[in-house]
This record gives structure tokens, C-alpha cells and sequence, in this order.
């Protein structure tokens, strides 16, 4: 088998066998096909696609490219994915949701860079929170409350790695199939036994529209049961951030209000959603009952307990769980005001996660230090009525303090105003299994 | 400027700027642009293509990406390109008679690998003939005779060496403004004032439709105009051999036949209809006049004189080429007969290529060693008829005896018999300036 001959069969549109992917995927890992080889292959598919046995074929062999979580962690786990988002922190409540009505969460987490970042920088916040347990303590500390919640370790799908550092630089990111290899590649080798997958849709999201949205969606829950796992995604609207905070302490309280019972609606209602799905595909019942179980585990203070005694065996201190006021604060601060009365039409989602990058948030280059008290939190979401001068939000840094100027003009140049309310896109957009 | 929205411009069906593509070239010549980017675009061009603009500036940033031929040569200098092909000796003969002529031909020939060769090896043939002049030995040997062939020795266009080994190994050959910036980048470099093309078409060409011949060809002609330069091309047909011989010595003698006045009917005209167009472009006369000019001197014995005269001062014998029974002959010869009647109807001719590569013609890698001996002659050509028996070729090899079966062999698989004589396509097809 040669590496060119598989080029020039998908070049000029035919199918690859699961022999030749496997091959392919194989020896790139191993360093035995170039990188310039891998390149002219991922252009090829992003003008040709791949069809779903190709698909399933290359996540396979991206999930088998190295370590697998294989460990007996004392039930049956479920997982939550996201395709990321900005202020996105329903890990922090739907794993202990779900441990708490009896189902186990044993969660490894990518340190992503840009604006996403990602849940472990969010629960490093929390002073003494260890993200690195070895695999006995991480299966331990499963076993003991149902949830952890830990940074990778293990060589998990490198091939992804190689593959994703190389489609970024050559413009072969945005390829349907080689998106849901990447992630279900990763995503199969945690081995859960359900996923329920969050994907998210526009503005401040990956996919920009809907049907792009349903199509990703469909393609990953296929390659899921192809590979004999319970799989069903949620479709939802990140056409602004989600919840009012956004930063790492910030979201960490937010979480925490809303494992009180509080919490922003538009973020409780989500994550009350999709611990719903992840119950319902542990068996545990309809998505009614499960809704129902869900609302019980936080009004009855079980949710919230599982998540302080996580924080525990995990080396943090629970009391900062039950009292947030213990998280430092930033230093500085600087209120954002409406410039003119209107609506608040639309926002870059995006662009508002670069607020919170300039604020300190978040690494641009791995050698970033996090400001964890840096963000924002936004008084007014998309869809109210702000008058001239009217709190917008306040920006939050401790080591930026000149940043926040300009990121106020940001997210003000970010946000669109007018007069009259815009149509919400509701929160769930469709459900799809 | 960045290499990958570049990749991205071009994946998403966008116009690349001078710029873009300089910075391309210049970058993945110096080697600060990384295969695997050059690879991606390669592919992108691949499926989106090039317009002239893009393919222009490709071609003058390949140029420019090594040295160019810029010394005196004493008059105008006129050269004669061909793609390629089996038994195309046409150099021999056309240069001497554009030289006699009273043109300049100052010729620089690549080693080729592979079926077709390449001039210089023909003229190493020649004992003692040096293709290692100076530069100024060569200027030297054209002001006098008019006309000198070496082989590459300056850095002439490195940035399609590099590229062309890319393409090889990427599957990205195929496309038609690479192959066009990649000839004319080469010959373009080498400031000749006019250029005639030799664009072949058919079974031993790169190009296997007249479609694709002329629109390669109509590309070429455009990007040489666009650099300042007088260019014409001939689309010839190339599902045959050309002439009767294949084969270093072999072909040197059919060349040396035909400035005598002899050799096979469709090489003589072949050489005659260049000829008068590489003369015309230097405004010698009409096509019809230049053609009478070049048949004078063949008749007259000039253009044979001045072949002779080039062979003597590049250190070959003279009396080599007024007598070439003098070139060494094959050990040994094995005849090809007929295995039926009938007329040849079609033979594959890259295939009659690799029957001379078995031989030992040719090099399959640069560590081959050539024996100038061997090849082929045929004794019929498509379209005549043959009797069960009647000798279609003589195989020469002096080095590789034990390959005269096989090579008998695959020649006779390459060649179809049929009971009505074919259609033959004139030799040549079109002329577009």
C-alpha cells in the first residue's frame, strides 16, 4: 500500500477502504508518512468528503492511535460533550447532576487555547484543585462520588494531536469528516458507555449556521453507534454567550449558583437539558422523569454536595464551594454603558470571547499565564431593552488593568443595537439520535 | 502576509495575488515555507486551478527563483521545446538548421528519467562530446556556429525542482497551470527571445487528448506573451513513435540521416514545420519561406556542416557525423516478427518506451548506467500493413542481453493488429500563437 496512491484515490473522488485510513493514520502517527503527504490528503477531503464508512474508519483509528480509559470505574458512565462555546460551564453542573442520581462521570478534559478555553483552567480557579490525578485516584475518586473531573494525561488519540496541529496550518480544519473523526476520535478513546454531545450553533461557536449544526451533529451520533456506543446530540443556540459570566473564577460561581438553584435561566434550563438526555440515555428513565430527577438532585442539595466532595478528594477546599465570596476578586474593574437606547440586537459571540483573552482569561500561545479573576459578567443579555447609559457589563482583570479600555470598545463594537426586539432563537434547536 | 490564508484563498476558489503567489515561491524556495503548506496549496490549485494572471506570476516567480541565461550570444536566440516524447530526436536536426540559418540557438537540456530521456544523453553518444561547458565556452561555441546544447548546470529555476519533487509525491502533477508555470518557468529562464512548442499529444505524451494539448498549449503561448517573449506552439501527434529509432547512438544516426537529406518521412516533416516556425518567429520569412530555407540547408549540406562544426568544438569527432557507421554497435539484436496479419492499428508508445528502458536506453534511476547501444528500430509503422512473420523491429542491447525476451515481449503486448488499416491523424495537429 502507498501513501500516494491513497491520495490520488480520494483526489480524484473515490472511497477509501478502512485498510488504506488505517494505514494512513498508522503510519502518520508512527512519523513514517510526511506531514506534506498528510496535507495533500486532508486537502483532498475537504473538497471531496468522506462518506460515513470512511468516517467511521478514521475515527477509529484515531481513537485506537493510543492509550484507551479501559478501568472499572463501578457503573455505567456517561459523558457530556461540548463543541465549545463562550461562558460555557455546564460540565461543572451536569456531571454532579449526574452523579448525583447514580450514574458516573469520569471526565478528561483538553487545555484548549483561544477563547473557549476549556473546563480545567475553570476549575484550577478553585485554590488547591488538582487536575492531575493519576489513573487510580481519578478511578477513585469515581468510584467514591460518581464525578471527577481531570486534565488529560495519557497519550489519548495522538493522532488526532499531529492531525489537528497540521490541518490548522494548512487551512483543512473546517472539513465536515475530518471534524467528527477529530472529536469522536478523542471522544471514543474515554470509552464512556453514553455521550451526549452539545452542539453548538452560531455566532460564538465552530458552526455558524443550523443545518451545519444538525449535519456535524448527525454524522458524530452515527459514528458513535457505529462504534457500538449510546449517542445522542443536542443542538443549541451560542448566538451569545452562554449564561451572564465569562472568566474562570466568574464561571465557577455561576456554576455554583446554579447548583443552588440560581443561576442565569437561559444556562439552568441547558443544563437541567442535557442531564436530562445523559439520565435518559443511562436508562434512568423518559426525558420527563429525567428533567424531574435533574431539578430534584439541585433543589434537594445533592447535586451541589457531589461537586463540594469532588472539590474535596480532589485537594480544594469545599468550603469555597459553599461560600463562592472566598474566590479572590480582580483588582480592577470597568462598567460598559449603553451608548444609545435600543435593543440589544445581536452580539459576536466570538468577539466577546476575545474580550475576555484581553482581559487576561485565557492563553493565546501555551507560555500565557490565566488571570482567574479576569472576565466579564453582562448585566443585559441579547434581546433586552438598555436605555442611554444603562450597565451593559462590568470588565474584570487583575494583571490587564490597561486592557480594559480597549476591551470595552470591543465588545461595545461587538454588540449591535436597535430599536426594535430581535427574534430569540430559542435555547434547544433540535434534538438528534 | 501569511502562507496560510493563502492556502485558504486559494481552497476557497479566490484569486491569488502577485504578491501571494512571489511570496509563495520565494518562501518554499528558501525554505521558509514548509512542504506540508505547499502541498495543501498544491492540492487547492489542483481542483480550483489558476486564471492566466495567477498563472503568469507563477511562472516569473519560478523564473526568477534561480539564475537566467543573460549573456551575449551574438544575435537573436530562438529555441524549440517539446514535452516530450518517444524517439524525439527533433533538437539534432531542428537546431543546426535554425543555426545555418542565421539564428541563435543556445540550448540547456534537463536529464530526464524515464522513457523520454533527454538530448544531452543522445549527444553524449557522441565520444568525447562535453554537455559540461562553462557559460562562456558555451557563448563562445554559439557566437561561432550558431547553435551549442549542454546540459543543465547552473541553479535554473530551483523553485520547480523543489516543487516538481513535491507534486511527485503528492499526487498534484496533474494540474494544469502547475505544469504550465513548471515548463515555462524553466524556459523562461533561459531569456531565449522566441519560443516554438512542440505541445505532443497522444499515447507517449503527458497530454492524451488534443483538448488538453491545446489547452495547454494556448496557456503557454499566453504566459510567454505575458513575460515579453514571441511564442508559438505546435500540437504534433505523438501515438507513435517518432521517426523509426529509439535509443541514444540509434537516434543520433537517425538524426545525422535526416540533415543528410534522409530518415523517416514523419521526423523530417516533423523537423522542417519547427524549423520554419522557430525562423518565422525571427521574422526570416513566412512559414512556406522559412520552410524552403530549411530545406536548403539541409540540401545544401549547411546544416549538417554546422552540426559537425558544434560536435568539433564541444570535443566529439567531426568524422562521427559524416560517417556515423563509426558509432558503436550492439552486441546483440533480437528481430520482432508479426504474429499475424494485419495492419498495426495502434501501439501504447510510453509503452514502446519502456521496452527501450529495458533494453538499458534509459535511466529508471539517477544510479542507471546508460548504454548508448541500445533501443530499437522499427521496420514498420502504425498503419502499415504486416504479414504473419514480417519483421516489425530489431531489438539492440549491448549490456542487458538477458532483457531482449521480456522486451520483445511487452513490445508486441503494446501493439494492436487489426484487419482494416487504421486512421491515421495528420502529424501535425494545429498551430496556436
Amino acid at each position: 500500500m502507498r501513501m500516494y496512491d491513497i491520495i490520488k484515490n480520494k483526489r480524484d473522488g473515490g472511497k477509501l477502504s478502512p485498510e488504506e485510513i488505517k494505514f494512513f493514520v498508522e503510519g502518520y502517527t508512527a512519523g513514517d508518512i510526511p506531514d506534506y503527504q498528510a496535507a495533500a490528503l486532508c486537502m483532498a477531503i475537504f473538497y471531496k468528503g468522506m462518506d460515513a464508512d470512511e468516517t467511521t474508519a478514521l475515527t477509529l483509528a484515531i481513537r485506537d492511535s493510543g492509550d484507551t480509559l479501559n478501568m472499572d470505574f463501578g457503573g455505567l458512565r456517561v459523558d457530556k460533550h461540548s463543541t465549545g462555546g463562550v461562558g460555557d460551564k455546564t460540565s461543572m453542573v451536569v456531571a454532579p447532576i449526574a452523579a448525583s442520581c447514580g450514574i458516573k462521570v469520569a471526565k478528561i478534559s483538553g487545555r484548549g487555547l483561544g477563547h473557549t478555553g476549556g473546563t480545567v483552567y475553570k476549575l484550577e480557579a478553585i485554590e488547591g484543585y488538582r487536575t492531575d490525578l493519576s489513573a487510580e485516584e481519578f478511578a477513585d475518586v469515581v468510584r467514591k462520588v460518581g464525578v471527577s473531573m481531570i486534565g488529560q494525561s495519557g497519550d489519548f488519540a495522538p493522532a488526532d494531536k499531529k492531525l489537528y496541529a497540521l490541518r490548522d496550518v494548512t487551512a483543512t480544519v473546517d472539513s465536515m469528516p475530518l471534524i467528527v473523526s477529530s472529536i469522536m476520535g478523542k471522544k471514543l478513546a474515554a470509552n464512556d458507555d453514553c455521550i451526549v454531545l452539545d452542539v453548538k450553533v452560531g455566532s460564538g461557536s465552530f458552526m455558524k449556521t443550523q443545518k451545519d449544526a444538525e449535519e456535524l451533529a448527525r454524522r458524530m451520533v452515527s459514528v458513535g453507534h457505529n462504534a457500538g456506543k449510546k449517542v445522542r446530540a443536542l443542538i443549541t443556540n451560542m448566538d451569545r454567550p452562554l449564561g451572564l459570566a465569562v472568566g474562570n473564577s466568574l464561571e465557577v460561581c455561576e456554576a455554583i449558583e446554579t447548583l443552588k438553584g440560581g443561576g442565569p435561566e437561559d444556562f439552568r434550563t441547558l443544563c437541567l437539558e442535557l442531564s436530562a438526555h445523559m439520565l435518559c440515555l443511562a436508562e434512568k428513565g423518559s426525558v420527563d422523569e429525567c428533567r424531574k430527577m435533574a431539578e430534584e438532585a439541585i433543589s434537594s442539595g445533592r447535586a451541589l454536595d457531589t461537586f463540594a466532595k469532588m472539590v474535596e478528594l480532589q485537594g480544594g477546599d469545599p468550603r469555597w464551594i459553599y461560600e463562592p465570596e472566598r474566590f479572590p476578586k480582580a483588582k480592577y474593574s470597568l462598567e460598559v454603558h449603553a451608548p444609545e437606547k435600543g435593543y440589544i440586537f445581536r452580539v459576536d459571540t466570538e468577539k466577546y470571547g476575545e474580550v475576555s483573552l484581553l482581559l487576561g482569561a485565557g492563553r493565546s500561545t501555551k507560555e500565557d499565564k490565566i488571570d482567574n479573576t479576569a472576565g466579564f459578567v453582562l448585566a443585559k443579555k441579547t434581546g433586552e431593552m438598555a436605555l442611554k447609559g444603562d450597565l451593559i457589563a462590568t470588565l474584570y482583570t487583575t494583571d490587564k488593568p490597561e486592557a480594559l479600555e480597549q476591551a470595552a470598545e470591543l465588545m461595545l463594537s461587538s454588540t449591535g443595537f436597535w430599536k426594535e426586539a430581535p427574534e430569540q432563537m430559542p435555547l434547544i434547536l433540535d434534538v438528534i439520535e
